[in-house]
C-alpha cells in the first residue's frame, strides 16, 4: 500500500522533510498535488481535506495544514507526527522507545527552527508579502543570525559530539548508529540556511563541524544523491520556508 | 517513582501543559525549580541540564530548553513529546495508535498556535524587550487576533464537532469519549487566551461553543479544580506566554 503525500507542490517546504525520508528509504509513495487532476490528483485532491477548501473528503480528523500524509484509512498531519508514524515503517528510527522518543525530540526541536526561519521573512503575518513587513524582517532575520542559529547549531553540534556510538556505521548520526529522519531532516536545515543564509551559516557551520559533515554524508548516500538529481527534487525559491533575500543575510 | 518536572518557577508557561496531565491523573511529581536550592531543586538544578548552564549533568541527551521532563534515568523534553511519553502512562490517551497519533497531532497544532501568541508580544526577538518590539507587536497581535484566532478556534470547534463519541462519558472531548492530555491542553490555551485577549477571546468563542464547552468541562473536573485554587498553580503573568497587554488586544 503505498503512501500518498499532500503538500504544495511549487515549494519544498515543510513537505521535504517527508519526502527525504520516503526517498532514504525507497517507498513507494504518491506526491498527490504534483499530479495532475485528470488523474484525480493535483491541488484539487489537496485542497478536499482542508477545513476551507470544501472538505468534501468528510474527514472525521481533518488535518489542520499540509503536508499530511494518508496511509490506507489513515490521514495524519503536522510533519513531525508523520515522521513520527513513518520512522519505524521505513526503518529510520532505532527500535526502543527511548530512542524514538530522543529523535522525536530533535524533530520537534527543528520544527521550532523552521517556524523561526519562516518568521525571518514574515514576522508580522502569513497574510501579507515579504515586501510589506520587510523593514520588521531585517530586524527579526538579524536576530536569528545573530542569537537563534548559532544555539540551535551549537545544540546540534553538542548532540552530535555526545552521541557515544555515531561513528560507528560511517556515521556522523544524531542518534546511535544509524541514519534516522532526524538526520535526514538536519540535512534539510543545513542546505535551507545555507540557501537563505550563506554567508551567516558559512560563518555558524565554522563552530559546528559535525553538522557540516552530517550534511554531507547525507548528501552522498546513493538513494539520497539520485533523489537530489531528479525532477522530484523542486528548487529553492521565494516562495518556500527558506528564501535568498541577500537584505536577510550579513 | 514520581516524576521531575523540570521548568521555569514564576510562570506557567508551557510547562504547565505538563503539569495539568500530572494533576489530572493525581501523578506523582516534583516540580524542581520551585523547590529549595537547600534540597537540591530550585534554579540550579533546573540549570544544570542546560547547555547554556554548565551541562554539569553531563547528560548524553541534552534539553535544548525547558520544559523537561525526568522519570529515573529517562530525560524527555519538548512539551508535546513529554506528553507522548506520558500520555499512556497517566491514561490520558487512547489505546490505538491512530487515536495516539490524532492526539499527538492536536497537540502539536497547539504548539504551533502557543508560538504565535509568544510572537504577539516578542515578533522580532526573545532576547529584547517587550517594549522595545511594541509597534511591531501591534501590527503582529491584530493579524493574530484577525486571521489566526478564528482559524485555530475554528479548527478545534470542527474537530469536537465532528468527533462521533464526543458527548459520550460526559464530554465534550477531541478524542473519542474519554479525557485525553490534549483537551487539558485545550483548556490551557483558552484560559491562556482569555486573559491575554479578553475582548477578542469573548467574539471568537462565539463561533466555538463547543471549545467554550470543553474549558468549562475541565475546570470543573475534581482534581483540576482543585488544582487550579492551590499555590500550585501560579497566576498568569506578564512573564509569561500569555500577557495581557491591553493595547495587543481590541
Amino acid at each position: 500500500m503505498s503512501y500518498e503525500l499532500y503538500y504544495w507542490p511549487t515549494i519544498q517546504g515543510r513537505g521535504e522533510f517527508v519526502r527525504l525520508a520516503l526517498e532514504a528509504a525507497g517507498a513507494d509513495y504518491v506526491d498527490v498535488a504534483r499530479g495532475s487532476a485528470a488523474e484525480g490528483r493535483g491541488m484539487p485532491a489537496l485542497l478536499r481535506f482542508l477545513p476551507d477548501g470544501g472538505q468534501d473528503a468528510g474527514l472525521v480528523r481533518p488535518p489542520f495544514a499540509p503536508p499530511f500524509l494518508k496511509h490506507g484509512r489513515l490521514v495524519v498531519g503536522q510533519t513531525a507526527a508523520i515522521l513520527l508514524y513513518l520512522g519505524p515503517r521505513l526503518g529510520l528510527v532505532g527500535k526502543s522507545e527511548a530512542a524514538r522518543l530522543w529523535t522525536h525530540q530533535l524533530q520537534l526541536t527543528m520544527a521550532d527552527m523552521v517556524t523561526e526561519v519562516h518568521d525571518t521573512h514574515h514576522p508580522i503575518a502569513s497574510s501579507l508579502y515579504y515586501e510589506d513587513q520587510k523593514p520588521q524582517a531585517l530586524q527579526r532575520a538579524q536576530d536569528f543570525r545573530k542569537t537563534r542559529l548559532p544555539k540551535f547549531l551549537d545544540w546540534f553540534e553538542a548532540v552530535l559530539e555526545s552521541n557515544p556510538v555515531g561513528g560507528a556505521r560511517g556515521g556522523p548520526y544524531l542518534v546511535g548508529g544509524r541514519l534516522s529522519y532526524a538526520d535526514l531532516s538536519l540535512f534539510q536545515l543545513v542546505q535551507g540556511l545555507r540557501y537563505a543564509f550563506p554567508k551567516a551559516m558559512k560563518r555558524a557551520l565554522k563552530n559546528a563541524p559535525r553538522v557540516a559533515a552530517l550534511h554531507d554524508g547525507v548528501a552522498q548516500r546513493p538513494r539520497i544523491a539520485v533523489y537530489l538529481g531528479s525532477e522530484r527534487r523542486i528548487a529553492f525559491n521565494e516562495d518556500g520556508i527558506f528564501r535568498r533575500y541577500p537584505e536577510l543575510d550579513g
